[in-house]
């Protein structure tokens, strides 16, 4: 059930050459206002803007020689359409993303310019899942879930290994909650390769549906996600959800204040550009800072990828 | 006149200490943009957000222990009234700060907030030089000018030193040109740090005084000056132009929209924050492409202070 540590040690050794080992950034400010020593790793410095390209990059390698000829089909409308793209161009393996015909222009030109073949379908979940499928069965090709993937949850977790490599006295591992794939592997990591290091995943009050998930011990859904979080709408699945059960100490909540301000301080003090997905764990420092002081925080930043022309400051 | 290699080395050991050995960075799209191989090294990941900390901590250190007591003044509403407060404060030091009184809160409170002394004068130039002089008569401090002093001027040179300590055999080295204290220190780097290495300044059309000042051979000055990159409206001085006249090859210019889509380059490739005046040497890189395709070109990314209440996109 639980992936071992030889398979993420694997996927570490797969994934990297393909992708960017990500600096691991400090702040002066930021440990002063929360009186914890916090390092943050900057995935959004990694290929394509964010860690997806890291279980991308696995999942297509796990694959047979044959599998990867075919190649590979997801559905998505963000960050792992993207990824997919790129990944599979990087590999030299065909991508077929379909995408809802509503998604935005920047987005397909996006997957087009990182050589995903795009398929559009009605913008609902059944014609996008009904795509896929008609593509796996015509082309062959092997169809990649963002999240509920163990090859992709794997993929995932090198970001925070790469981080304990460098900080291996970590006494927290915090990631934002969205479809599980990250905050899964990142509580691999934190068990393999921390010591005595717990993993917290931070969700927004408004897209809360991991924080109902672990207690009732079933997979719940957001009614609503009236979030700026955008990447966090999503989800949990069968794949991830009994390693988050199993490993995560628990999912913290923040407001949508808290989250913009959070995601201000690190573009002003920090001066890097964030999404504000990656700001949530930053705020759930802020906002439980007794939890935190002293302690040795680290936070993966998930990705950069913001429509510069629609931010929220 | 020009400052000795020794004395640019002297004060590379005498800022080592006190400020941050930025980052050099490079983008796999912004090379294949340009044609050009592009190392951007990020003054805006700088103590105080610029690489005024440089010049700020040289000019101080050069000081004799009597005038370090007696503390330092300068008069300035931007980056540098902040760098002087944070590096005396760094080296306990009185600063005592002149600002126009309709300087914006933001402004004071950081000046403020780094521990500098303000004292408030009438928002012009002969004001702002007389409260100066009262507190240089009063409290024996000494005046430090932003830009037109040959020990800021050093201290600025540091960062292409460094620059050119990760990447030798650069072609260009290009910066901005605002009060001429950078683009004089990068020269001096470029000269005797570099390998045939030229150093060209970058500036707005709209405020290309050091541009008419290299063809006039005297000091110009801006009648206007409506450009973003609100760093570069200030004029050469005494100290710096004949640095920059023997030593900056030329000075290149460029339009305010291709200042904008610069920055946005930047901000969206790189995922970092830069402010305006950064993105003039890359603009200048893609307008000239030609000149510095298949080169190695440093660029000095300045700083990342930008208003993000007030964004230009």
């Amino acid at each position: 059930m639980i992936p071992t540590q030889e398979a993420l040690e694997a996927a570490m050794a797969r994934v990297a050459p393909h992708v960017h080992r990500t600096m691991v950034m400090t702040s002066q400010t930021i440990n002063a206002l929360t009186g914890a020593s916090v390092f943050f790793k900057c995935e959004n410095f990694q290929k394509m803007g964010a860690f997806k390209m890291r279980g991308a990059v696995n999942a297509i390698l796990n694959l047979s020689e044959e599998q990867q000829q075919a190649g590979v089909v997801t559905h998505s409308s963000g960050n792992f359409a993207q990824a997919i793209s790129l990944a599979a161009r990087t590999l030299q393996v065909p991508a077929y993303i379909v995408m809802p015909s509503n998604a935005p222009t920047v987005k397909k030109e996006a997957v087009r310019g990182y050589g995903g073949d795009i398929t559009e379908s009605e913008p609902t979940l059944a014609a996008r899942e009904a795509a896929a499928v008609q593509i796996e069965t015509e082309k062959g090709a092997t169809f990649i879930h963002p999240s509920n993937d163990i090859d992709v949850i794997l993929g995932q977790g090198t970001a925070a290994v790469e981080l304990l490599e460098e900080q291996p006295l970590l006494d927290f591992l915090l990631a934002p909650v969205g479809g599980g794939g990250l905050i899964a592997g990142t509580a691999l990591a934190g068990m393999y390769f921390g010591k005595s290091c717990k993993t917290i995943g931070a969700e927004p009050f408004e897209a809360d549906d991991a924080y109902r998930s672990l207690l009732s011990g079933k997979i719940e859904t957001n009614a609503t996600a009236n979030t700026i979080a955008d990447g966090l709408k999503t989800q949990l699945g069968d794949k991830n959800f009994p390693i988050i059960k199993s490993l995560v100490s628990e999912i913290i909540r923040v407001e949508e204040r808290e989250i913009l301000a959070a995601m201000k301080l690190i573009w002003e003090r920090m001066k890097i550009i964030v999404e504000p997905s990656c700001a949530v764990p930053l705020a759930v420092v802020l906002r439980e800072k007794e939890r935190f002081e002293g302690k040795k925080v680290g936070v993966i930043l998930s990705g950069g990828n913001v429509d510069l022309n629609n931010l929220p400051f």
